[in-house]
């Protein structure tokens, strides 16, 4: 701990109602909405991997390490209520980092009423490393969306556009908790990701969760304009960067035919919703164009072991 | 993620009840026992400043990483009850250490009926680092033990010895889980802390949050065997070690008089509890040596930063 900066996270944090403590505790303790059972989601982000500190800002990189999160908490339809930041903030400069990376989080924070409930605040010689607890509700008592529930004739659903993320987008991007309260209330998902993988990777994730197979009709996958730049950069097609990049954090939904028919005509979210393909009772991910059926590998970001 | 590693995690993690969605999606789902709430503790250990790689086994380092988060849970009142847990592991041998890690995660979360309820598993050149959210319910509904609650007049009681935990205890000690659940079923405990920082520094948090002050009779503070090797060492008194070293994890309480003295009589815990004097309507910490009482530093471990 270091006791001044603690403070100071602590006069910053808003009141938010259902935080009974908050920072300054061994512990937060919160009100639990009865009935409803808790989500929980967590993520790690390290200098190097998923920010570069000293290229990008201090606040755009603390506002990542909450808004992932809460795209974790917007896949499960749920809605975000609180979170708890772990800091390793190098020895040098780390003062100042500390208070750049909370000008991020707590306006991201403010704007889904998400109370900074508590954490842990660290130094070392080593790189910046935050670590970001989320806890929801599930927006429909009783129902979350897991990766398991896509059936046969489901309809694969997406929102926004894919590719070129590493440009910005995986900085900036909007957590889908608006879209997800929308979608829990006025339709019926069997099955939801968000993607920080890549499409297909994650895609493939429902897949193997739930046990069925998925043709994809690669025409009508939206392609970010930052995939077109990326593909103008390295050669490759920018289908190919929609497909694979990861860290679009949109969320992939599986819906069945009519559900998803009235969703693509409603348009009701802030952002579009595409219909791209079907879930099928044949193994594996395809892709189809026209007549022609062939594998889509579902390559994504794995981190390396050795 | 790393798919194998994450699913080999999930393949050993235990059962546990109410947890009705563990690793493997988007986020856990955890049904919330009705109208208690929820407590929330999350601490970030690193190679090189909480633990040495290579030194110490990795399950005595993975246990440590749950071991002082059940610990702060103890000392607001609670009991755990499910994990989640974040690595960033260096990518030289990170699938063996992420296994041995969870050697002694696993363990004690099974010996407390904690649920590692999920996580997120990362690699990068870097040393490892370990996040660990544990969360938990109040022991007495509607009650936790704030550090804000101790009164001029009460007496200061710990549970254990202190000082010299490098030695060791500082990776073995047992989170006072069990211990709590007796004081929180017999006894009104007034203000609770646990000695992370200090057994003086972690009573001066108390002091601050409760604004009262506090007299401790040195000659009573529960010396560890280990305080005395550290002395044999240094050259510094056991009990400058006792009072300073840090990392201890036993309870720091404030009981009323009578509840104090009902509580050394009865003696119900797993470990000796001792009363070492009492908060005060004057400021400051202060020792007492029989007629003689001079200011106590509140020194501990502070992260620095620059």
């Amino acid at each position: 701990m270091e006791f001044s900066l603690i403070e100071a996270i602590r006069r910053r944090a808003t009141a938010q109602p259902g935080v009974l403590l908050g920072i300054g505790d061994d512990a937060a303790w919160l009100a639990a909405p009865p009935g409803e059972g808790w989500l929980v989601t967590t993520d790690v982000l390290m200098d190097g991997v998923d920010f570069e500190v000293g290229v990008q800002s201090p606040a755009r990189i603390g506002r990542k390490a909450l808004a992932v999160n809460l795209s974790d908490i917007a896949a499960m339809g749920g809605k975000a209520v609180a979170a708890v930041v772990g800091l390793v903030l190098p020895r040098q400069g780390g003062r100042d980092l500390a208070a750049g990376l909370y000008d991020g989080i707590q306006p991201l924070a403010d704007a889904y009423s998400v109370a900074i409930a508590g954490g842990d605040t660290n130094s070392w010689p080593g790189p910046l490393v935050i670590s970001v607890t989320v806890l929801g509700t599930p927006l429909v008592p009783g129902k979350v969306w897991r990766r398991s529930g896509a059936r046969p004739g489901d309809r694969i659903v997406v929102t926004g556009r894919f590719g070129g993320s590493i440009r910005g987008h995986h900085l900036d991007f909007e957590p889908r908790l608006n879209a997800a309260a929308k979608l829990a209330a006025g339709y019926e998902i069997q099955a939801a990701i968000d993607v920080s993988d890549g499409l297909a990777a994650d895609l493939g994730h429902i897949l193997d969760e739930s046990r069925v197979g998925a043709i994809v009709d690669v025409d009508c996958v939206p392609i970010a304009e930052a995939a077109h730049a990326a593909a103008h950069d390295d050669g490759r097609a920018p289908l190919l960067h929609a497909l694979a990049d990861g860290e679009d954090f949109e969320l992939v939904l599986a819906l069945a035919p009519a559900e998803a028919a009235r969703l693509i005509a409603d348009q009701p979210l802030e952002v579009a919703c595409t219909d791209i393909g079907e879930f099928t009772v044949a193994d594996g991910l395809w892709q189809r164009r026209g007549e022609l059926v062939t594998p889509l590998a579902a390559a994504g970001y794995e981190h390396r072991l050795e």
